[in-house]
This record gives C-alpha cells, sequence and structure tokens, in this order.
C-alpha cells in the first residue's frame, strides 16, 4: 500500500491546530503524531510552514447546469479539476428531478455527467414534481444514497414550491432522516419588483440589485423556518445574502430547531456598489449582491460562529454568456468561484483577523460533512477518515486573475483582488490531485459519496 | 331640545365603574354626575341595578353580503334593527371595491344600501384592484371619509392579495394615515388542505375544520405581521381563531408596530367538537372554529389584556341557504351574530370572571373606536360624545333560541345556551331605538360616519 | 351645600381631554358636563383657556424630616402651603418606625406633626425593626390605614435591610396587601466607593456624584426585583436616577410582576454636570445626579410609558445647612421640590412634546392614586371622587427664582430655569386653597387619608 | 524513551468517537492511528473493548483542607492515590490566602503539602485579604503560575467578599487574565434561615438542606454575573446545586459573557429526600442536596450541553469526624468523591442515555482544561499533548462500598449504589498509576502545573 507523510506542518481541526505530521495509508489517513517515522517507500512531504487543511467540501454547487433556458458549458472534468486548483476535494452538486421524471431517471442522468470528475461528488436532489399524496418517492432517494433535497420559493412554473409543498416535503423530510435545503426569495415580491423595474425600462445590469430585494429573502426565510418548526423537519436556508436571514437562522437554532445557513465569498468580499461600477455583468446572480452593510454584518455573525457553511453556488457561465444582453432579465445569473473559495476564506478570513483556522476547518469541511452526513468519512482530519487534504502556505500574495484560473469562464468576479497564500498540494483519498500549481489527478477518478439518512436529536 | 335622564345606574367607562346619572341633551351627553337634576321635560329614566354601558361598535360586520357566488338575503333595515336588540348602535362594515370599479363608486353603491339602517355606520373598504403605480388612489378614501381599508391573504381570483400587493398597499396605508385589515389565512395551505379533502371525498360539514387549518392563520398572521413593520404600516389581523395568532400581534405590539388584534364570540365559546355533533351545518365559517385548547387560551389573552377587540364577522346567511348541500365547499360560510354579542360577551366574559366591565367597554366601544378613529365622537360615555347608550341588566337568565332572535337567519350557533342578563334599552344619539324589548326606532335614521386618517405615533 | 362651577376649561383624565364644565358640591365632584347650568349661590369660575386637572398626589416626600442626624427646619404647615403653590394637593410622607417603637407610636407622633398640614395626607410607614418571627405586626399597619411601607438596602446601620430582612418583609406585605417601596442603592458599592474618596480626600461637594455610583442603585433594584418575584411582592423601586433601573422594573411589570417605578424632575432636568459647576451644593442628594444621557434615556422611557409616577423627594433643608461644610458626607441629603413639581413636568414634559397632558394626570395623580389605593377618592375627575382640581394655564412663561417660592429652603435646585405658564388655582375637596396666587387655606385643614389593603391579580 | 502502545480501543475526543490506536513517547502523546507499529521495546496495550478516555481533570477539589475550624485528616498521597483509581490524572485544588498572609507564603505552604501527590496538580488562589487600592498584587499570582482565585459570598467574617469587594477583585481579573471562580450563596439568606432553625432547635442533620435554601444560591449567582458583566471579567459559578443557577449562567454565556458553570454527581444523583432517610449525616455539604426535580432539570441542563464542568468539591472528613455531633451547625461541610467521579458520570449520563462519551471527555477534560488554560497540555488526547490516559471498561456493573474505596473517609454518599464499569488503567504523562486494580504509582511523582494569564476575546 502507498504512503505518505506529511511532515512538520499545522494540522488544522475544527477545534485546535496542531504542530504533527500526518501519515496517509491508501486511501486513508493513518496517523498523526509527532515525528512519526516514515514507512518503506513512503513519499515524505515536507509541510514545515505550511497549513494542514481537511479538503475543502464545496456543499453548494452547479457543475454542468441546465436551467432549461441556460446552459453553462463546462463538465465535470473542467471545473472538478478547476476546483482542485482551490483545495475543493469533494463537492455536493444537485440532480435536478425534471417535470414528470424519476429520481432515479434524473439520478442516472446525473451520475453519468459526473462520470469525468476528479474529486468525490454526492447530491442533492432537486424535487420539483412530488404531488400530494406521493411524499413516500421521497424514500428512493434513500436507496439511491441521497440524504438531502432543495426546494425553492421561487421560479415559477419550474421549480417554485408553494407554502403547502414546502410544509408536505419538509414534513417527509422529517420522517425519512432528509435535510431540506430551501432557497429563499418571496416569489410575489421578486416579480413585482422585477415587474415594475421592466415596466420603468430599467433592466440594464445595473439595475439587478434592485429586482431581488432583501426583503424577498428575509421573508421567505422567516416563512420558511417557521413551517419547518411546525413540522419539526431539519433545513438548510441556502445562499443567505442578507445578514438578518443568517440571524433568523440562529436564532431558530438557538431555540432548539435543526437549522442551518451558508452563506458564500461573493455576499462577503463584494457588494452592490459593484452594480454602479463599469462591469456590473460580473455581478449577474440570485441572490444578487447587497449593501456594504450587509456584508458587514454577515462577518460579524460569521466571526460570531452564527454561519454554519461557506459554499460557492459555482455556476460556471462564460463570459460571452453573460455579455450578449445588457439586460439582467436575460443574463444568465451565476458566478464561477470554487477555486478561489478557499484563498478568498483565508485572506478576508483568518488573515484580516475575522476567523481562525480551525473556523475554516468547520465552515468548508467538518460542518459541510456533518450536515450532509458525509462525516467522518469527509471533512475530519482523523485515522480512518478519507485521505483528503489541502497543504496551504499562507506567505506570499497574489492578485486574482481570469488568466490565472482554470474555469472556463474566462472571467472571475474578484478579478484583481489581493489574495494572499496560495493552495501548495490537494489530496483526494490519499492521491495528489496537484501539486505546486501542476494538476496531476485523473479524470474520472472521483466517486460518488453516498450517504444515509440522518434523524437529528 | 330633548333631554333623557339616566339615574341611578352603574356607569361603566374602559377604566372605571362610577355610580352615577346620565344627562343626554338633544344627541349629545351632557353630563355625568352625582344626583343630577333633571331638566324640564326630560325624559328621567331608573336604572337603578343597571349597567350603563357604551352603544356597541360592532366592527367587523357583512350586512347584505354579496360574495359574488353567494348574497345573504338581508338588508340593512332587518339586520341594524336586530342589532339594536343587542345593544349595537354603529357598524363598521365593508364597501366593495370589484374588479374595474372606482372607489367612489362602490362607496356610492353601498351607501345606497345603508340609507335603510337604523344604527350609524361606517365602511372598510375592500380593495380588490390597485395596481402597481395606482397606490396614490387610496387618498381617494380620505375624500369619502373612509380610513381603514381590508386585503385578503386568500381567496383566489377575486380577493387574494399576494405579498407584493400586501407590502405595496400596506406602505401606502402607512403614508395616508390608514389602517389595513387583513384577513390572515395561507392560500396555499387551505387550498392544499381543501383539495385534499375533495380529494378524498370528505366534503360534509363535518369535515370543514379541517379544510382550515390553525396554521395557516398563523403563518399568514406572522407574514403580513412581518410586512407591514417592514413599512411601519398601521394593521389589524381580523377575526383570529387562534390564540398563537393573537399572540404574534400582542407580541409585535410590545415591541412597538402598531398592530391589533380581533377574536369574536364563536371563537371562544364555541369550538371544533361542534362539526362532530349532530348539526355542523351551523358553524361553517372561515376560518372555522378550533381545539377546545385555543379558546381557552384565547380567553387567557383577553383576559390578560392582550386582545384588542370583540367583533361578530356577521353574515346573515338563512338556515335554508346553510342546510341546501351537506358539503362545506358549497355552503355559505358566515354566522349571525351582532344581536348575541353583548350578551355573551357579558356572560361568558364578565360573569364567569374573565373580564370586568370596564373591559367589556373597551372592547365592544372604546379600542373599536378608537382604532377606526371614531372617538371621542362613538365609544366614549363623555360629555359632548354621541348618546350611544345601553343600559344592561345583569339579573336573571334565558336560553338563546332562534325565535327569540331578529335576525332573518331563522337560527343561531348558540342555539340553546345560556345567557345571564338582558339589554333593557339602546339609545343612539339620545334617541331610543330600543327599550324593554320593544324597537322603537325609525328605519333610515342612522347616519354615515365619516372618519379622518389617522397618523399613528 | 357650597357649589364650585368650572367652566368653559380642559379637563384632563389620563384616558383624553374634555372640554367640558366641572361642578363640584361640597368636598365632591358632582358633575361634568357641557354648558353645565350654575347652582343657585355657586361661584362659577372662568377657566377658559385653562388646564382643569386632577390635584397632584406627591407620594414621596419627607416633610420635617428627622434622620436621626439631620433635621430640616419646617413644618407641615410651611411645606404643605408651598405644596399648594404647585398644585399639590395630597402627599404621601413617611412615618418612621425607630429602633424600638411599635407601629402604632411611630403613626401617633407623625400624626401629631401632620395636623397642621393644609392638604390631605397618608402615610408609608418606614420600617426599621421587626425582627424575625414579628412579620404579623405588619398587620397593624393595616389598623392604621397604612397600606404602604419602605425598606432601604442601605444607611447602615438604622435603615439597612439585609436581604433576607427584604425578603421577609415583602413575602409579609403579599400576605398582608401592602405594598413595599424600596431605596435601592447596594451599600456596599457606595461605601467602598465614598470610602475611597475619603480616602483619597475627595469629598468636596463636587464628588459627590462619585460616592453612589448608579450601578449601586441598578444592581440593588436587580436583586430586590428578583426578590419580590420569588414571595410575588408588589414592589415600588423609588426614586430612579439611572434609567436601566427604571427599564428592569418596565421589564419585571412586562412579564408580570406587581413592580412600580418612580423617578423625578431632579433626575430628568438636571444632570451630573452640575457637580462640575459653581454651585454644587445644590445638589446633594441619594441617589445623585446621572449623566446627561441617563436624563435622556430616562425621558424616553417617561414618553414610552415605562414609569408609572412622578414625585419629588421632597426635603426642606436650608441653604445654611446645605453650605455648613464643603463636604457631601457632613452635607444633608436631599432637595425641596413640591412646588416646583407640575410647572417642570408641564414645561420640560408637556410643552417639550415628551409627554400629553394625560400622561401628567396619569403620573402626578391616577397612577399614585391607584398604587397606594386612594382612588378613586384621589387622583380622579369622576362624579363622586374628591373635589382636588388645579387649575393651569399654560400660557406665559417666567424663570424660577427662590424669592418667588414659598417653602423656607431659601434655595432652589432649578433656580433660574424657564417654565411655562402656572398653577391659577389648587382647590382640595372642593375649597379654594390658593387662588391667583394667594393662599387662601386654612392652616390643619387637611384631613388624614386612610387606606385598605390591596390584593393584585 | 519508553514506548507504551494503546491498541484496538476507541478514542474519544470531546468531539467524536475514534476506533484508532495511541501511541505514547515517554511522557507525551505520539500519535493517533489506525493499526500503528509498536515501536522497539514497547508496552503494548490491548485495549479492545475499552473506551480510550483523556486523564479526568477534577477542576474543584479541596485536598487536606483546614478552613480554620475543621481539618480534613488526609495528605496529597491519600487523596491523589484514590483519585487514581478513579481514572483522576489532575486536580485543580485550592492555595488558601489566610488573613493577612501573601500569596507568595500561601502558594509555598501549599506546595509543600502537594509535594506528596501522585498526580498533576495546580492551584486556584483563595483570596480572603484583598484591600481596596491593593488590586494590582493579583498580579502576583501570574508569577506564581495560578490563572484563577476564588471568593466566596458568604462564610463571614473569613471568607465572606461584599458586593464592592466582588466587583474589585472581578474588575482586576479581567485586568489580568485571570478567572475569578464564585462560591454563590446569599449571605444573609443562609444566616437567617440558619438561625431561625437554630431558634427552633431545628438543627439534627435532617434539618440541614433547609438552613441554605436554592434561592439563596440563585439569587448570589445572578447578582455575581451582574457585577461581572459589568466589569467584563470571567468567572465561573461553582458547584451549582440548583438548576436555575446553572440556567442563568447559561444564559449569561449565551449573551456573550465570559461565564461557566459546574456541577458535581451529588446534585445530579443524590437529592434532599436523603436528609429524610436513616443516615442524613452522609450528606452535610454546602450547598445541600436539592428536591429531587432539581436535580432531574440539572440532567436536562447538562444533555442539553448547558454546564460546563462536572467536578466533585472533594473533601475527605472521616465517618468519624461526620458523626461526631447530630448537628448540621457542627458537622464539618463536604464530602469525598473524586473516586466515584467518573464512573458515576458514565453510569448515570452515558449509559443511562443523558451523556455521550464526547461528553464526557468535555465535561471532565477538555473544558476544564481551556477554563483554566491548561490545554492542550492537559484535558487533550492529541499528539503533543501530556499521555495522560484512562482506559474505562464499560462492561460488568458493581456496588459501590466505601470498603473498596481508597480513601480515608471511611463512608461515601453512594454507598450501595450501581455503577457499570470500572476503570481499567490510569496513566499520567505516559506512566501508568494504576492497572488493573493495582495502584503502581510513585509517590510524589505527580508536578505543579503552572498557567498562563488568559485574555478571552
Amino acid at each position: 500500500m502507498t504512503h505518505v507523510l506529511i511532515k512538520g506542518g499545522t494540522i488544522v481541526t475544527p477545534d485546535t491546530m496542531l504542530e504533527a505530521d500526518l501519515l496517509i495509508e491508501g486511501e486513508k489517513i493513518k496517523a498523526i503524531g509527532r515525528d512519526l517515522a516514515a514507512p518503506d517507500g513512503a513519499e515524505v512531504v515536507d509541510a514545515r510552514g505550511l497549513m494542514v487543511l481537511p479538503g475543502v467540501i464545496d456543499a453548494h454547487t452547479h457543475i454542468k447546469l441546465d436551467t432549461g433556458i441556460y446552459q453553462t458549458p463546462d463538465d465535470w472534468f473542467t471545473e472538478t479539476r478547476a476546483a482542485v486548483y482551490g483545495g475543493v476535494t469533494s463537492v455536493v452538486d444537485f440532480a435536478t428531478q425534471y417535470e414528470g421524471q424519476g429520481f432515479e431517471e434524473a439520478f442516472a442522468d446525473r451520475m453519468d455527467e459526473a462520470a469525468s470528475s476528479v474529486i468525490d461528488y454526492a447530491f442533492h436532489m432537486m424535487v420539483t414534481d412530488l404531488p400530494p399524496g406521493q411524499e413516500e418517492r421521497l424514500g428512493e432517494l434513500i436507496d439511491l444514497g441521497i440524504q438531502s433535497f432543495k426546494l425553492y420559493t421561487t421560479y415559477r412554473p419550474n421549480y417554485y414550491a408553494d407554502d403547502a409543498t414546502l410544509l408536505r416535503l419538509m414534513e417527509a423530510a422529517a420522517r425519512y432522516g432528509l435535510v431540506a435545503l430551501v432557497h429563499c426569495e418571496n416569489d410575489a415580491l421578486v416579480t413585482a419588483q422585477t415587474e415594475a423595474l421592466v415596466k420603468a425600462g430599467q433592466t440594464t445590469w445595473r439595475y439587478h440589485g434592485m429586482a431581488r430585494p432583501a426583503l424577498a429573502e428575509q421573508e421567505a426565510a422567516a416563512r420558511v423556518l417557521f413551517l419547518a418548526d411546525v413540522v419539526n423537519a431539519p433545513v438548510v436556508i441556502v445562499h443567505n445574502s442578507s445578514a438578518y436571514t443568517a440571524l433568523l437562522v440562529a436564532e431558530a437554532r438557538e431555540k432548539g430547531q435543526i437549522a442551518f445557513n451558508e452563506t458564500a465569498p461573493q455576499y462577503l468580499i463584494l457588494d452592490n456598489t459593484r452594480y454602479e461600477g463599469s462591469e456590473p455583468w460580473r455581478y449577474i446572480l440570485q441572490p444578487p449582491l447587497r449593501d456594504p452593510d450587509e456584508a458587514e454584518m454577515l462577518w460579524s455573525l460569521l466571526s460570531a460562529g452564527m454561519i454554519d457553511m461557506l459554499i460557492t453556488d459555482h455556476c460556471d457561465y462564460t463570459k460571452e454568456q453573460k455579455l450578449e444582453h445588457n439586460d439582467f432579465t436575460q443574463t444568465p445569473g451565476g458566478l464561477p468561484g470554487m477555486e478561489t473559495l478557499l484563498p478568498l476564506t483565508v485572506t478576508y478570513g483568518v488573515l484580516a483577523g475575522q476567523l481562525s483556522w480551525p473556523d475554516v476547518a468547520r465552515l468548508l469541511a467538518a460542518n459541510p460533512a456533518q450536515i450532509y452526513n458525509l462525516w467522518p468519512r469527509k471533512g475530519a482530519l482523523l485515522p480512518g477518515s478519507d485521505a483528503d487534504v489541502v497543504l496551504y502556505d499562507p506567505a506570499g500574495e497574489r492578485r486574482i486573475t481570469a488568466e490565472d484560473l482554470h474555469t472556463i469562464a474566462g472571467y472571475t468576479p474578484y478579478e484583481g483582488m489581493l489574495v494572499k497564500g496560495r493552495v501548495v498540494a490537494s489530496l483526494r483519498r490519499g492521491e495528489f490531485l496537484m501539486r505546486e500549481g501542476e494538476f496531476v489527478g485523473e479524470k474520472g477518478s472521483g466517486v460518488y459519496l453516498r450517504r444515509e439518512p440522518r434523524f437529528w436529536d
């Protein structure tokens, strides 16, 4: 069996930082220890000065997305290869149940697409067609190894779930040991606001932020939390762009509800003053960027431990697609982000004094692994866990430019921003996927991660 | 000028009870005092042993209702005559803006109907058609002397207002000094539940209560309070059938929101065990009767001063209309109640130790008058106020029977229930409308009550 | 029987303002009404342009105080005569049980002193010596017509009650239908702070404010509220100088505790920057003046209805006594205030937009009357109530100067401050005590006000 | 260097349970891993079926106690030897500053006594004599390697600190990076209650529980938390016997205060019905045992993660001392407990479903280590940490009897109670102190644990 010994680094866990060596045997972590001896034939990695982090789990991505209207022209190889450059070694992406489809078919289709993945993957099922009385079909997800599904409070007619549907499906989630992710934006408020802008002829990119007010997110989140509480269902309120939304979730959890929140670098590091700048097209996404105040408050909540996960909502539309119409109603929404997730978190979080290194391990690995029932296989640097490891060198700094990135987008929303340090190497199940800037992984070497139901206390 | 001197009674105000005489001159109260001398020619009423209450204001009634599907076959004379037997001397009923109609037209139509009223009347405007950009038309209400309007979160397609409409119109309410009444039931939850029952063939009356769960009311109330708070709009959450709804409103008010709640005798005195009894048809209304626990908790909130108004939601469908189809989806919803409002409140409230007499003056007169800006003209036993007075004799008891009542319904939901005491006389603007069980009012003698906008601190 | 008819004024009640006449017959209010006719021989008072208020009840005064160390050289005639100039027609002062004394003796002594009073009076009993096991002696207070007693958390050794004593006596208060007033300052904190200043040689008047930090008040109030809650005892936290103290009481009441708070004009209108001024001797009192922020927040709480009573804590030490030693440890603490209470409340409250006129009737009359069980005999302008009436002319303004006041102090803490309007006349039980600046009352015409126990719901 | 390899056990950390081996090299943990190879000469311990826990830190003990009145006739060897049988490998005990003494002297005396300890030890300083102005002497504690000190709200005159002293010293604690432990019982309430019992002749042991009501603890805790918050001082409210006390602390922490709580097995497993039994002498301690309800609620809080540490408050008075006077005022208070701490926690916590194994590692090791700044040297099973390890076999059960225990007390409060499983071995810094029931440690081999100040975020 192959061995890799990572020597002299600082191992980061959700609770502590440890000067220790990490020994990998085959696909698994074998030991953590002081001055571990290298087994015969082991590759010894000198990690002095480096942070040894659990591989990042990006728990909210949209690789090779087909919304029905728009398609990202990427594939699972291009995107996971880019991810590896950013230290991401697992994703929880989505399988979409299109109208009239069974879950098995939706799953099989997505499995085909993901076959080229370099990193490991799981899926949330987007449930779009499950009429009253058929809730028990959620049980099929368990057979498919799926423990989470997603609902939308907006996007009529395809994705929209009304309150009765939300309640029905969340009730079933609780029963089956599944967790429901909910995209929260009040459909009526978003529609009305968008129509008002359209009517006023204000549809260029710079108006994008106005079309989807923070209130729409806050209201929907409050409502979903209320309904989830009624049926005692575990719920994730996804991509919180407003601090008030995140606070609602945190308060619900403090009162004992099983509720989690996510935010993303774009909501922390960017803000809606970008829409007034020269390149508003770079920032078309839903929910949109918010007031600078919101970003500041999100940082406060993040520092206070009141946000559970950092994710990217990665969508790799190209610059050409984005620039096609200067009209937010016709521009596909979503930003690439996997490759920059970890460096931005380290730079604007840890090195700016907002987060600790253990926070990074918690937000990007341990928490998503636990919430989505991948733990301790994933998300932990513990003997017996998969040897998904990132070596991060906090020294040095560089500016982000699209040319240096590996997505197909041809742009990045973070163009020109400074990041500190870099990912030196990414290992997935004991195998180097990237080292010193060179991709060394094998296309299709990622595996599907089956998950069991989880019943929360 | 005519004079009436009510001697020796106990005058009830929202704050106190007072052994004092009440002197009326013309339409107004002239004085409250001890041992007042009778002016020449004054009619002197011996009120010893009687409670002297402000005339009841029923602030939520549906006289001569036309829902578009059903019509109550009553008229303003029959109903207000019945009301007078119950001590009701003013109503705030509704004028309905039908689709495509202007407020002026809706108002004029309703004024014609109300011309036969025996008691004084004001209207809430049911706003059903006010597209985006036309919010300033709410200003027309002010010209019509209207300070309140009503919105529905359910009843598609005619009455339903989506969240964007609620937000728009409540925002305008705040701006114009109007108060918004909102019927709160989550449309999706009610629709889904009803469809499930229809699908299961469970549409007889006994299933009525299941079609509209308390959760639907609670959720909608929480949402409306949230939206009202965002735009700082005064709001009345009408006919709370669930104690949790009432509590949400009370908590909002404690935090400084201008929010009020109502409940009705049917939600306090009846409960959903009636649907399992032999005559479920008597209890078809929206929202439906609730669990006995809810009624008990509503009493607790009422006793604790956390509910603002008692109203009837009076609808005088006849027994024949009710019995036509043993199908809750085809039975018109709504119960008669004005005539029994005060005796039930006294019996199950005051004489059962749940309320004080001043609470009655507050819940049935002072509060509705203040919230709907009729005060101090109405709702107060103060010099200068309209002499709307009820004399109530708390002695004796009788059973309610439809035969003894004066509505056209031919039934009452309270059939056979005991009430203590009785209304001895009702005066409106100094004029006896009923005395000792005999109606002595004049058809059409009621007047329209113009109201000014109110801007709350 | 004599009659007084006050015509054309604005009658102020805790709930409303009313253009109406007020008719007095003998000692009682006979009627309130529009255009009341004058009985034969009645004195008719033209009150056009005047506010007709209930006579002020100052529920916390120290007339002819003997602390054991200091004595105010006043008497009940001089002080109540001055009070009448300010519209005060009743006081609740204190009878002190000195060590070893019975309540009856303490009461009899105080009754002798009060015999010269011009206005009506009741007493709180200062309980200083009631050892464990003798709590039932509080029952004697009921025989004396006393419904309230006072405890101190500081002033060792004479007045200090430790926590066990507080708990014992508040428990008994609950049992006997009495209410406990508690002077809240943490003894250890005050003592330590004072000793530190003494040690540092910082005892001149300018250091007075530092000796008794707001924290000492806040802590003691929190503790007393906690203990009162445990034994379910009604409690008044007296003379709140810190807004946080007042807030603690208001929050306790919102949670259902029977707890009340007072503040005084000195804490609202003055602040501790006065200690740095040229005449710090004018402001020696316990608790001391606080930061300007505190005064501002107290106004906010007062405006929000979160403070129950305005009182003076009147102590008429003379200027000579005050100036004897420039040493706060040797200067008697306490300020004169009855004569300025109403004008200051009107000027800095009503006319500055912080309070309404009904608030004045509530804070200075109705609330103290209700809390100390004098209502509706006192504190109300209702038929049957004692005809204690103040006529206030809001027009005009003047500066307060000691020369214009009628206390014996020879100074006022409000020297030179502007007040708007003036007391035109004061009536007590139907009798003019002052009119147009001339005292017309009779020495000794005040009567003792017996009070019954009150058991709160 | 010596090696010990613990193979095949279940390693318990505060976050997880791990099937892994633990390798010790010298005094330190070298590695945690799967199937670790044994170094040459290593002792290999077969831990299959055993739980591998961090050595227990009992952070509140009174070995060789001298209260000034009573002395425990034990010594540091006897007690730490007994502790080792229970898996305790470190204690934080107390050094007492007697009146007039300097900290250095107090420390030196205690160091002499502790020289015979078998396990490692740190001290909280009991601060009893630090007059105003000398707060900076707390800085001397830092030189002594002491990061915590203790104050009492009761026990006049020696230990009692009044509120001013508490405030002064906690303020200094915050400044110096120290944490204050406070024994919370309201002195006045305890004194009054005790005096009442004495007066009533009710001083036999069965009355012990009545002398110190839960209210006394609750009030003092509320007060101390309030004062600590004012000066932003980290504080531990020690030995919570009442659930409400523990809740107050937990709520303070949720609001951001740096406040911690402890409870002890006696308050969880025993209750005040014992005082009515045949051997009340076994349960004389301060605070006393409480109502069974309290114990139940403490378990709920413990399960919910709202209690931070489990400690023993170990005092090894002998049965003879306890039985000398059937009078709680003359019986020394305090119970032995170190030896039973872990088995009771496992039995009544883990195996009864109230706690998880990770909770045990948290409550008995990680939390005390972190709060008292011993972490990660102590309290963690991490490479580089001291190899303090307990092997626990959860199988089997036995009854506790004094004969089987190793203290000098000659009795145990848990006599006859069932415990499940047993401590198989205890290692301290890599050295076996006990294995298979045989003590193999060396007298005096324990070392003093210096601690640094800690400044909390």
